[in-house]
């Protein structure tokens, strides 16, 4: 079943206390080459048959409404990929 | 600044309540041809200096024991984007 991956961020210009804390504790455990941290959230949609510009639109338009807030969120990303596997590095 | 991107999602087997909410409020909303949704976790890590692999062994160990559960968590992915731009579709 395919699966089409929504990826938002917190605003680029928004405070992330959330990536600080993270950032702290990376670079405490002695990740120097770390110089910030930001968290968002990954959505994976499985749709039913072919991903089409049309559902990748209604995607977008529910990523911007439902999935993410527009005041402090960003869609940063829609992809689709029918493969989806744990543990890829890509 | 070179960032570099981890995806962590809910292990497949894992009940995912959060991801049946939005699942279901998607549907309610008239998106029929979504079937299932998963939310996970996407961090993006700005590095000092140029991507090598010994950087992305460090992150690949921090993302399996600090940035995600694994016990309920599977990092399913690691990529490193020297240009992560807002609302880019790729």
């Amino acid at each position: 079943m395919p699966t089409i991956v929504v990826d938002v961020m917190p605003k680029a210009e928004l405070l992330d206390p959330q990536g600080k804390a993270v950032a702290g504790a990376l670079t405490r455990m002695g990740a120097e080459r770390i110089t910030g941290v930001r968290v968002g959230k990954r959505f994976e949609i499985q749709v039913d048959g072919p991903v089409d510009a049309e559902l990748l639109e209604q995607v977008r338009h529910l990523a911007e409404t439902v999935l993410s807030n527009a005041v402090i969120e960003d869609v940063v990303a829609i992809h689709h990929d029918d493969s989806v596997m744990a543990g890829e590095t890509h």
